[in-house]
């Protein structure tokens, strides 16, 4: 059990610490919640002002010359070396669940050009909903392809000479366990299958070594841990291995070799600017790029150890107020979350709340609370913890207006 | 030929005036590109600092409870009356390249549910590139599918017992022929076939009625007449004749009937919201948002109107310069830009850019003037005509930095 002295003397000693001073925080609240969306870099308030003010009225039309046409290979770069990749094997465009989507239909088509047999995308039960029925979408694109999702513990052997794609989610939204990504993309590529991850609870909450682990495909999200602003454009990775081979079924004019040649035919761009569709969204790509600034130079080594320390305050806590945490206890085995499972995890999660407390509920059972290195204190984590121990001590959640449940839960 | 003192005068009794003193015009700018990316609206400089600096900074992940939830179907709702549609008809989301995709599998396939025969789609040549890039990828995902791209003149004739959807851009952004949607409609439909619109250069360009014409589906750009930003979110409608019976193939979380329940199988959401996929990127939502609002109340008879007086004022000039016209003369049989065909259209561009007049070059000849109504006034669009005259007339237009082509030209 950590004291209160401990997390200040933890504080003291914290490489990170002054991160958190270029973070616009609200004053008093404890914000438990960044990996679901990441706060607001002080940074990032002028680079919109900016954006908005002088690169669209002042410049308009001529913003495109002038920084815009390049933003999403600029952004890739940026959240390259976050992932273990090459700068040129990542772009930053639309949602994760569109990109989702094109790597699914592309790897599908790769995997069955070689071998007919491989029509099969294997995944988990109970992976992020979206990764399922993106999957679900996609396997009806490709004629013969089918969705195999399987309990956690059944993966590896739903493995087979049908499987074409491998997709897990590296780190899970829920229960916040982390696969081993070079084991898991050895045993898919022994199967014959590519390896596509999912990295959403992952990029920039622990260290990621895409490349290190040999992956083929990735995708993941800009606006939890990369705090690039609520629906910030998601990113993408192909391994350079693939990127001559895959094609993007999502064929847009911004993944034409020529955009502005305004052919009738569609001739993929040669590179990773091929997995572009539309125009890209400026105004949110522009926040993207102001919160990836704060995560140069940063070391995932440090954030992992800060994350594990804010973990343990967080884990005491919760069992002194008897709750059960479902979030793996190795450190490796897991993202940069913790969850405790409890019938009224709702109530519990709204009560703290109503005390500047923002955690996370997940239905039906889950109360998830975020540590994020960047923008926590370890005192922050302990109020945090001393308050879910009184909130569940005193009974304070037993109140009808913490079980409402609203549009967003 | 309309004189100095005459469009001063038409300025004087222009209802759309005020409307001018509400976007945020750099000092000296003649911005005749409008219709490629909307200038600032003032009120969208305030939207965007609250979006970022309250609703994200501040009330961060709560704001998706306190309106960012029901943005996408909220802000179709301002775009519904623009384009004829009913509120619970369009929605705001992805780009118009990713809806596209949407419409073009789902029509494909109910045709095909209907008469397996119908499985062409049909386009113009010439189209503008992403419609056809995006249909070539969606007829690659329906088995069977194929896209039978046509002159214009010969659509009509193309059109057969095969056709599953025919698809228009209801204006052409190269020429600013409008085609009769009300007519194509018609035929389309008579046909067995779908009709899908793209409404990219005339949503707030022109008085569109998809409602009037029986459309059965449309897309369209919010980054344009609309005044939503750079690669602001685009738009879908759906006629509430087929909202049931259509899919979206990219079937993502956020367009399930229950997006917070979780579950592994995708369900979708009854109405407009089921074309939804990904999370929405919310800093761009929020200024297209600003950007409809202007627009509320306004007179789309009076937009088309004042657009007729701008073009004549540009027709003239560019004619009395020796400039090929492309665009057609009636207007009902055109959209809001004007375009000149010129060997060293390039060139004159630039030419003109160098004045502080800002129109846009489309390959491989085309100088292409957008006529943005809310934006401009008679007397600048004279002031761009004498120029586009006097560029001509002295040869200005011939140095080498401005045949040189950017990357966006």
């Amino acid at each position: 059990m950590t004291t209160l002295d401990e997390a200040r003397a933890m504080d003291a000693g914290d490489a990170l610490a002054p991160l958190r001073a270029r973070f616009a925080a609200p004053e008093g609240l404890i914000y438990l919640d960044g990996n679901s969306l990441g706060m607001l870099p002080a940074d990032s308030v002028a680079a919109s002002a900016d954006m908005v003010t002088r690169q669209w009225g002042e410049r308009l039309i001529r913003s495109w010359n002038e920084g815009w046409i390049d933003a999403p290979a600029r952004i890739g770069g940026l959240i390259a070396p976050l992932i273990g990749a090459a700068t040129d094997e990542v772009i930053a465009c639309d949602s994760t669940s569109v990109n989702l989507f094109k790597l699914i239909v592309a790897g599908l088509r790769e995997a069955g050009r070689r071998d007919p047999k491989r029509r099969v995308v294997v995944s988990e039960a109970g992976n992020f909903p979206t990764d399922l029925h993106i999957a679900a979408g996609a396997v009806g694109c490709v004629a013969g392809a089918e969705l195999r999702v399987v309990p956690r513990d059944g993966v590896a052997e739903a493995l087979g000479d049908d499987t074409a794609l491998l997709l897990l989610t590296h780190v899970h939204y829920k229960s916040g366990a982390r696969f081993d990504m070079a084991a898991w993309t050895a045993r898919a590529q022994a199967a014959g299958a590519l390896m596509l991850w999912d990295l959403s609870h992952s990029a920039g909450a622990v260290a990621v070594d895409l490349n290190g682990a040999g992956a083929d495909l990735a995708v993941g999200c800009g606006y939890k841990y990369l705090n690039g602003g609520p629906g910030a454009p998601a990113f993408l990775f192909v391994t350079a291995r693939w990127q001559a081979e895959l094609a993007n079924p999502l064929s847009g004019w911004m993944g034409h070799a020529a955009p502005f040649g305004f052919a009738d035919g569609y001739v993929p761009a040669d590179g990773i600017e091929r997995w572009l569709t539309g125009t890209p969204p400026m105004l949110a790509m522009g926040a993207l790029e102001a919160g990836l600034r704060l995560w140069q130079g940063a070391d995932l080594t440090a954030v992992e150890a800060k994350s594990a320390a804010l973990f343990d305050i967080l884990l005491a806590a919760g069992t002194r107020a008897g709750l059960e945490c479902v979030t793996p206890r190795d450190p490796a085995a897991r993202g940069s979350h913790i969850s405790f499972r409890h019938p009224e995890a709702h109530a519990i999660v709204q009560a703290l709340i109503a005390r500047d407390i923002v955690g996370d509920f997940r239905a039906p059972d889950v109360a998830r609370f975020g540590l994020t290195p960047l923008t926590l204190s370890h005192e922050a984590v302990w109020r945090a913890g001393e308050a879910l121990v009184d909130v569940i001590a005193t009974g304070a959640w037993d109140r009808a207006e913490y079980r409402a449940r609203a549009a967003v839960t």
